[in-house]
């Protein structure tokens, strides 16, 4: 078991000395981290977004389940914009670290829009799902074009 | 609305041309998309692993918040080892698609590792969560020895 585990672990040996990134070995995996999360999630409320643009055929069993992955995943990148995240491979804007409370208030947002998706996407009724659709692409543009550079 | 849920939908145009990949617009999409859902599942699991290992102080809260993302997360690459997605930025084998049903073994038997490392954090257990990582890392080695290039 030793030897195994050894292979996930190597990057964590120098975690405690990071207490401010103790969920993470070091910052450039919080930042790939963030980034992957919200990948993941952005195909499965794309998948639902084009359904409700009527660009993908609709398809209510993979609506509601795409909208299911969305809501989970959309809870996981905020922990992984902490201190010292602000540098490496990422768009994110000095002004998510300076504006702290408006970016988590955004991340909130985005929580309960895609709770409400989710609901809606379980309803299997398509105008149901274009409204909650709507106001979570609002979430993430506001966001995006705040925090987010081009 | 219509324009930002262009921003999400984009790829999504061709889709219809590609029934096999109804799932993503194109291959590349499908190629992150399964290797970001591994590096979120990684990143949870090894937070789990180290606690394991002795590497990460062990904290009950935190290990069962990251063991059961990990077992949500752990269900969502396998939908994206589809066909003509075995070409480009990926270390996935052709063995993958020559023996498929041995790599989906694989990945039923990770999702059910993970279920029971869910299981055994939400005890708080740290001896019945050694059990249920070394099983998981056993399962995750096992797959990439058979399946992922070095």
């Amino acid at each position: 078991m030793k030897k195994i585990v050894s292979l996930f672990v190597a990057g964590f040996v120098t975690a405690a000395a990071l207490p401010a990134l103790a969920q993470f070995a070091k910052p450039d995996d919080a930042i790939k981290y963030r980034k992957n999360a919200l990948f993941v999630m952005q195909q499965n409320f794309g998948r639902v977004a084009g359904m409700a643009a009527g660009k993908i055929p609709f398809d209510a069993k993979v609506a509601a389940e795409s909208a299911a992955v969305a809501d989970f995943v959309g809870k996981l990148p905020w922990v992984a914009f902490g201190p010292e995240t602000d540098m490496g491979d990422t768009k994110a804007k000095p002004e998510i670290w300076s504006n702290k409370a408006k970016f988590d208030d955004y991340a909130k947002k985005l929580q309960v829009e895609l709770s409400k998706l989710d609901a809606a996407a379980k309803t299997g009724k398509l105008d149901a799902i274009k409204v909650a659709v709507s106001a979570t692409g609002d979430t993430c543009k506001a966001c995006h074009d705040d925090f987010r550079s081009k």
